[in-house]
């Protein structure tokens, strides 16, 4: 089965290198939507964590090859796509955890950035521990 | 910018209604991977919890009115389509944390689910809080 996505804003930062996974980053960027989705961002409060889901455009097309890799910082390992965070996969989509700085208007500011600036965001969500 | 993805499996699960967000399920039921993807999800352990990505392909498509909303469970309020769960949203994917009970073949064991039996896979990803 198959679905066809579109984003719905893309992500902002200056920094030229991002760390490897949002747990260890201290980057800040913004999250910039597009006017059509303004009030579904009205709610979102500084503090909050939000689970922010992101297309790899530049990722290349996905090799079956590629259902076992070796991680960059785990070398001699080989292990299953689905238990490492490579944007090599087969559908090309990521997923951080993000703190919320600021909201104005249509732009979420926010801490903890793990991909590059231009990349397309399909999803945000609340990101809550507790139902 | 567009993306379309394919799923990579089905949840199943027998049972007839699901609570509303996995935080507060304790229904279990099985990811069904496709078999070209067996050797991807090899290193997945009992006890994990990982993230997994769907695609609400049961939800009717998204309307500009639905960018604000109000949840089942929060009547009175009207809410931006960011700050909840609805499955009805601009981009119909799901977001929710499994635990892995476990992995025989292409079938993974899990608790607190929240999705219908059929709903398709399109990735899932290692649940990491610390980096």
């Amino acid at each position: 089965m198959e679905v066809t996505l579109k984003s719905i804003g893309v992500v902002r930062t200056q920094a030229e290198s991002v760390p490897r996974h949002w747990t260890v980053s201290e980057v800040e960027g913004t999250l910039e939507i597009d006017p059509e989705y303004r009030q579904g961002i009205k709610d979102i409060q500084p503090g909050q964590r939000m689970a922010v889901i992101f297309h790899f455009h530049q990722s290349p097309p996905f090799d079956p090859e590629m259902v076992v890799q070796t991680p960059p910082h785990r070398q001699g390992e080989r292990l299953g796509v689905f238990s490492i965070c490579s944007p090599r996969r087969p559908n090309p989509i990521g997923l951080s955890v993000f703190e919320v700085l600021g909201v104005d208007g249509t732009i979420i500011r926010v801490k903890g950035v793990d991909v590059y600036d231009g990349t397309p965001i399909l999803d945000i969500k609340p990101w809550v521990e507790q139902g």
